[in-house]
């Protein structure tokens, strides 16, 4: 039987997420607790909506956190758009494509996956296409920046083509939101979640979402209960929307200390200037990574600056390598999964993990071990790469 | 648009959850995150089971804290074990029995509510009744310790009759736990859900579950697929159950640090301990609040020793009260739920909110503030009532 408090090992987070959380961010969410219907607490919730629209770049009114981690919110948007029969269209290029048509078959939707290959974007024709095929589809989902394989699809242009068939988007900005733009309102998004503990580097538990007028009204008009109480927006809304507030569960208040202060933190850099700082630790990473030798698995024109993926070397126990990091580095970098396990390592610079010592420890330490384990390469050669780009992008 | 940290104003957390949090819980919050993957979280995780498994009294493999609000924990345990067309029946002595019913019929069951008084506990006889009337019942839900009424149901008993009729028992410890006896394994509850942020005191977030055998094999050998995703315990047991731990969602990393601290400040105590210190600190706080001539709305054998639900004096202002107690105390209570809003204040003792001096606090507060409102009233009575039954308790 446990004795004894957790002290977790120190380590620097550059998997696919959870990111470094900044101290501030830890600190917030030690405050004391208040009560979820508290005035404090109500004003804190007015606070994060904006926060939340501010880093969504959208005005919806439909804007707030799920009470759960981005699975909860993927699976709130699915829930509560789809009707039993709907027509909805799915386009797979990765681990969470595959989910999200999993979510809608069990919400009863009549699913037609559309198939693209794992580490490329979605391709808007092959979308085209398989609305010309399918008549009156009511909604097409797409994962905006794909975790299990780093691609970045042009969501302005697969919402768009939605539209033009009269369907609405659900889109995944899971590992988008605060690392690339991501413009609800101008790109017209319908319906949108994430998670906050990516490139927001708030602790992973709760999923911001957002949805226009469009979609928030589809909810409304809802001839069929949504099948989860938990999700109901039309329930949760009598506690998040405005006006007086009731109780529908009990919001995890500490934590939204902390997601209040991570979006603090993303506002007073600049959204923008976060985005810059993203691309630039991206540029450094890859410059160091190819000298490695190590090759991207996403071609360069879709790739996402937050989360890199490339191959594992012939002959490489990608396991071994990971095991090595975190021990010996206290790095922690992120391995394939589904088809790509034991292929790929996912290194990712999200949020407060973006940073240029965090681009340089990392191709040192990934370099040491890999030349250690037997591969032939320049680790001073990878450093002095990193170190040029990252002089070169703050000049 | 918000500039500024949020500062929690200073309260004592005295209403129906969340209940104070003690300062090591908020510290172990505050710890840097790790990976939900990392060596070092998968033992912590084992070690929260063992932990969850000591509070709950049982030894069931399938032990787990649910990554969303107790409200989450309790659609988990009815989406997994209800199929659709399944004949269930829920006792209603309150609001959550009524969200229970809701769940269940948005899952697809067939649902017989058995109605019961709100501010009693549930009937074993009417339970009993519609058992013989309805046959080939697959499940009953119930709650054990209803937070809208403070009433405190024979958990054991109903268990035992929804067995005698071949079904499972879904039961709600969400109030209960930790609070009061909770005997999984004894009394032969099948699926159990709880929260976090009430005789516990850790913060909201978090739905701890156990399921034994027979409701385990019911999940894994369902006909259909779980309407949720999120919640498929098939597929979560692939992260949270033995062995290799496979990604399910990214599991709220620095609530589970918190969860954990909270549970073995539990077990530092003993559980017995605790329940003891509930019992005690209710009794004292009876003594007070009957000198100030607040009737108690449930039959003092069926009342809830952690919820302490009273009448609101004939003429008063109940949230004019609570609101003077908030701003001028620092101290929460809660207003009545569903058809008792307005009607009664729920008085939460639970947890690190269960101390003597919060006792002392709220009789003295709260005599204040209704002698102010101009009930006439004996404070220092009650007051000393409330000292006599603390010093007679620990003598």
């Amino acid at each position: 039987m446990p004795n004894a408090s957790f002290e977790p090992p120190r380590r620097i987070l550059m998997g696919p997420g959870p990111s470094d959380v900044h101290e501030r961010v830890l600190n917030a969410m030690a405050r004391p607790t208040i009560g979820h219907l508290d005035p404090a607490f109500v004003s804190l919730m007015d606070e994060i909506k904006d926060l939340l629209r501010y880093v969504f770049r959208t005005r919806n009114a439909l804007t707030m956190p799920v009470s759960g981690p981005g699975t909860a919110g993927m699976e709130s948007c699915v829930v509560n758009l789809v009707e039993p029969g709907d027509r909805v269209i799915i386009c797979h290029n990765g681990v969470f494509g595959g989910r999200l048509a999993d979510m809608a078959r069990r919400a009863g939707a009549d699913v037609v996956v559309v198939e693209d290959e794992w580490g490329r974007a979605v391709s808007p024709d092959r979308l085209e296409e398989a609305l010309a095929r399918n008549p009156d589809v009511d909604l097409v989902g797409f994962v905006h920046a794909e975790t299990s394989t780093g691609a970045l699809s042009d969501a302005q242009t697969l919402a768009r083509i939605a539209h033009d068939h009269d369907a609405l988007a659900i889109v995944d900005t899971v590992t988008a939101l605060g690392g690339v733009p991501v413009e609800v309102d101008a790109w017209g998004l319908d319906a949108v979640y994430s998670g906050t503990q990516k490139c927001l580097s708030a602790p992973p538990g709760l999923s911001p979402i957002t949805l226009n007028e469009e979609a928030a009204a589809r909810v409304r008009e809802r001839k069929t209960p949504v099948q989860s109480w938990f999700m109901d927006l039309n329930l949760v809304m009598a506690y998040w929307g405005g006006g007086k507030r009731s109780y529908h569960h009990t919001a995890p208040v500490n934590a939204l200390y902390g997601l209040h202060e991570a979006l603090l933190m993303v506002k007073e850099e600049g959204i923008e200037n976060a985005w810059t700082r993203h691309r630039r630790n991206h540029d450094a990473l890859r410059a160091g990574l190819e000298v490695l030798g190590l090759r991207f698995i996403v071609p360069e024109a879709e790739r996402l600056p937050e989360l890199n993926a490339v191959s594992v070397p012939e002959g490489v126990d990608e396991g071994k390598v990971r095991g090595r990091l975190l021990d010996e580095h206290g790095l922690e970098i992120g391995a394939g999964l589904g088809g790509l396990a034991g292929r790929i390592w996912r290194i990712g610079l999200m949020g407060y993990a973006s940073r240029p010592e965090n681009v340089l420890l990392c191709v040192k330490a990934l370099g040491e071990v890999l030349s250690d384990e037997g591969v032939v390469l320049d680790v001073d050669g990878a450093l002095h790469a990193a170190e040029s780009a990252l002089a070169a992008s703050t000049r």
